[in-house]
């Protein structure tokens, strides 16, 4: 049976600014490569998503010319066209997480804000249960103009750092945890009953969506 | 039985830019008026969130001096003290929602927002059941640096809106529904879900956090 | 240990129009066997649902006459006597779907009203984050006399169809997402509180019965 | 504080051919004189649900000219403009309960189809316990167009429903019930998987979107 | 490490009548083996459930002696001292079920009860989707006197039993379903909130627990 | 608008040996008075469960002959006709229960027993953190021929007294706690996973309900 | 109807070194008073909680001596006899809540303390989201044996406390909170999944257990 | 891509007694690596859990010096600097389960409190189902400080416990169990409503938290 054919939504990048990002997980190869084809066809730089390990070689082939950018542990696949230039926003956004298990989710952030071209600092291993490790980094929360706290369990450390900072939070809770965690439950729970004010929260895992959200915060500062 | 001395964050103020505010739903009359005349002792502004009608006149008259302000549908009471002049930020704030149900959530963020001293314009009966009312709209989408979208039920206003902009979209669910709507948990996760890219998302009825995440945005265009 | 025989309902046929169709899925091998046998014994047409890629082609094998069409994306196996002539119903169903993730589940209601006698018409890539693709096939849309619309994650498509037409909507959800999609529970309590008016739902990832659904609506058409 | 204008969605009448339904329980009075008033201006008829008891005299009082008709058990109220003549459909809807429990719902249902000029017909106490007495009225089941089946508990009779009939089938489950049936979860979920093909279900009692799911089907014979 | 010494409650068949039974799944191979030596070595007839069919053969050979009966498909394993003699009672337990799929946790209960000495009768294919079916067999219903009736999905085959015969029914959700069925949840609900009355349930797929719960009922008609 | 005839299932008595009880708590006075009086003409006994104590009384004066009993605390009514004499069943069936906070589920239970003649007998403050109350009480619990365990909070008593007796075990999870009960949740569950072998389960404060299942075991020794 | 005899647990005081406490709030005032005149007839000091305001005074009354100690807002009354000499306990334990909302249930657990003899220290207002108030209290935290943590909302405040003592931590959480606190849910979720080690939680607002779970700690250091 | 360093927090064993733990699950083997070396390097003791089989033997070779102590079923990796001397406690913590599945979660109990230098007594069979066998152990209960109950299914063991000892009891729900178990759920939930007073819950499976819980209460006694 014939797959059918794709209209992808090539006039987002001049609607809104970005273009539309590709979720590989639930795709099939003949799927993704046809949508590889399209974005190649239009010259239009392209992100995939959750496209796994065993898949990301096979993918990157999909291109003939350009140039592709794998990341293996954010999961993700970037193309530009050869022309492209990078266009670097003056905006830095802070990529924060408690211990090094969240680093996945916080590099598929990493990942989809350098497509974007907005600079990023990590701060790893500064969580909730030994405090002053934060404390110490005060300054490096200072220098962003928005921050994104990655936390499985209690989510505890999006509340403390949205109160130590007065610039917008995106709190990014993940699965990481076991039995009533929930896969992501509580932490997700944990941060939108934040007792801190302002705080926004996105999807369990959602790396990418808690980067397009700094973006569109930092998209102004971005020339 | 004697009451326990409050600490308040008056901190806060100098820390983030913004004053700790008072959620009064669960609070004594007691606890109340010993809050209010701690922000009136220390001469700050202050918020109070979720004041039902009931309680409304009675709190207002715990302040002696300065100006409170009243949202009745909101149930929200400002208070100010005589001296302050009122910042005005020149950025505007969007406030969304599907229809008149949704506005007392809606009113809360704006109660909050004309707190911190942030216009706002107000769009309502713009729900997905009938596009073209959002359509004819999108002038108005632009103008803001901000868009607050508040939806119960299926909270698919927030995807929509989120698909015709590139700013920030701050999504509020509402518990407005009833059945399988649990309260605003379908119009929470629905928003959790979105298939927009970049949107975030506040607690349920969280008026007063989709507004005090909208400042955190806009704080830099305040003066 | 002997399994037991199977009483299928063959008369359901004759009762409501339409035969009893198969869930291979939790089924062995030795019962879809003696279930095949069963069907092409009584020259009934039969339809097996869920039926995984590495049984398809045993299955199909079960049958020693008559004529197996397989959907190996919609894990569908449709069984036709050699005397049997598909009625061709005159009423048309589209199917429509934001991605192309959510295409197996549609491609399981093409393939039951397929099996059915009743043309559709496939509507892809019209999500609601780039709501201008399905403003403008809007003609599509009002050529059907069923709509069945597949959505995971936040639902929204389905409730933005149900806003354009008049004529059935049946909303499908499907269990592509992750996090707090739960599974497509996100889509399913969206679409079941969807601010349009006279919508239906059916249970997530369930295309046949979104297609015995429509065919209940079309079936006077069919002749 | 001014209440903001109501934009309705007047045109949905002639883009969809019904108008838009006026959810009343979360409205404050302020809201619906509003919105009463305006449908009078436009003279289209209106239909509002889950206007509770108490209001139903006051809201009947903000319309001075036309016709008004009060459900006090379903909880509606209809309105049509003078010049008004309802047009008859020549369908008949079933509205199917096991026990008079589920009433309220089932007439909400019925007064939104007697809004569009659909005629019903009622059957009550045939609930699954007592089999015989559903089993008697297969007649009166093959009489109608549609059946819409209501059931709070374990939902079960929209299953045995869906298999005796090839006719469209409505699920319509409704919060009676206590304990473990989660104010009508229990039913949902029962509806949602049933083992019968083909049944469609809509939001706990939401005896008005599976009077409008019915009302799509038969929209054709309406004439 | 050295494993713990099992100390097993031998003393529960001088007590309630019946042997301790051992859920095999959670164990490791070490800890059954030391299991089946403790009951040889008492000359207990013992039961292991949840046996998975890849650790069948190694745990059967754990016994030295008597006889072993294993249930491939119900994950059985039963051992029999040689001096053993089986009572047989006089009660029979009707076993029934929708469809084959339901089957293996249908036979677990079957295999538990011969395990106890109780003979049975099975009726399948027996679903409320074709309900003449059932009605075909009300006197084999009358037979026994208990009915244990196990379904997934809507569990709605357990309400209408329930409703033809004045006998216990023992009421077995299973975890046949998709979607949100979610993993036997929808019947278990289901079966909890029946309308017929006097239906007691048990655990999803505790085939076990609805054999143990007749052989309480008949236990006095054993000898 | 008038109130539908009701079609009540007077043939459960010869089909089952058991009538109809009618759920009072979801029903109109009006709906109530007109099943009465049809219980009355029909010359059958009834039961009302869930009968609020503000209406127990005008209910009460809706027959007209025979005798009433209200039970005030079980929320029950029981009508006989004068001519009725009430069979007294020779069997004996245990209702226990931890503490006071669980009565009125179990005199539900207790008076619904009585309706149908079956005499009971009361364990109350034997609950699991207190054991040696229970153990002192195993004479009695041997004297009945089943036992209906109510219990709120978790659940346990009913494991621990389906671990000292051999006869049929009921488990009655009633809404008594707070906080994470969720209402009769975390008994419910503990009772479905009971690690004692045969115990079954009624819905959450279903005293009726337990007491049916116990009349279906102890209905032959009725006599 | 008689109501049935208690059978209270006065052993307790000897086996485990506390008394049975009452759980007010699901009893009758019967139940209440005989209760009551029990504890007074034996003897033995009694504390009953989630009694409220309304009934305070009237079960205040059903002791006819001795010393009764009523706390409105922790809703306890506590009871001894005239000869009884309260112990003193040497230990100290800390109550620590974020805001004056949870103060409630914190004083449930004090008035329980109070009761067994133990002292306690509380903090209020030392919420996460201004941290410094906390960190200026370290030393007041190392004063006490045991930590109780009571938190609403995210729940924070325990893995913080946790994370910067060394000694026992009961977290407590509150229903404070509005929509997806779910009533505590999100609270209990974060405490049980905190990053912090050796933190361990009871029920939601239950002041009374997480008092107990304190005087189990610190029993030795009483005399 | 290179790994960001680690900021390990050293500094707890002085602020609290007690080093961080390495959860190894989430982590990479690159990741373990790195922690490894920090502490070899640091020269502090550490602790991984929850390791599984197949990683268990490479991360041992990760340690250059010292003494490595593999616990193969508690899945935790212990790790001591040469010159470390195991400090032992005077103390005693009872680790008891109703049967052998939960013990490899009271397995990471024991590894850990041998890790914190605090001997240990298991007592295994013992489940509520069988109370006699529990009640002949009273002797050992009363020889420990702290009682840590593991048990899956219904969790009742934890209450029966808490009943008969008056020391501090802390409850580990594990996911033993199958169906409405929900992985831990059941026993989660009902251990947080016990009618035992003062008993305190862990997360499920979380037999790490439970032995430090145990740990700070009894951590005075250890020299």
């Amino acid at each position: 049976m014939k797959e059918l054919e794709h209209e992808l939504d090539f006039e987002r990048l001049s609607r809104q600014g970005f273009a539309e990002a590709v979720l590989a997980e639930p795709k099939t190869m003949t799927q993704l490569k046809s949508i590889c084809e399209a974005f190649e066809k239009k010259g239009q730089a392209c992100l995939l998503t959750r496209l796994c390990k065993e898949r990301q070689k096979e993918v990157a082939s999909f291109f003939t010319q350009g140039k592709v950018e794998v990341d293996e542990i954010a999961r993700t696949l970037s193309w530009f066209p050869k022309a492209a230039k990078k266009k670097k926003s003056k905006a830095l956004v802070n990529l924060i997480c408690a211990g090094s298990s969240d680093l996945p989710v916080l590099k598929e952030a990493e990942a989809t804000l350098r497509f974007m071209g907005v600079p990023t600092q990590t701060l790893v291993d500064v969580g909730v249960a030994g405090l002053h490790r934060l404390l110490k980094k005060q300054d490096q929360l200072k220098q962003a103009q928005v921050q994104i706290v990655a936390a499985g369990m209690d989510g505890a450390l999006a509340t403390v750092v949205a109160g130590l900072v007065g610039t917008p939070v995106i709190a990014l809770p993940t699965s990481v945890g076991y039995g009533s965690s929930f896969h992501g439950l509580s932490a997700l729970l944990a941060m939108l009953n934040s007792c801190a004010s302002g705080l926004t929260v996105v999807n369990i895992d959602n790396g990418y969506g808690a980067a397009m959200a700094a973006w569109r915060i930092v998209a102004d500062i971005r020339s």
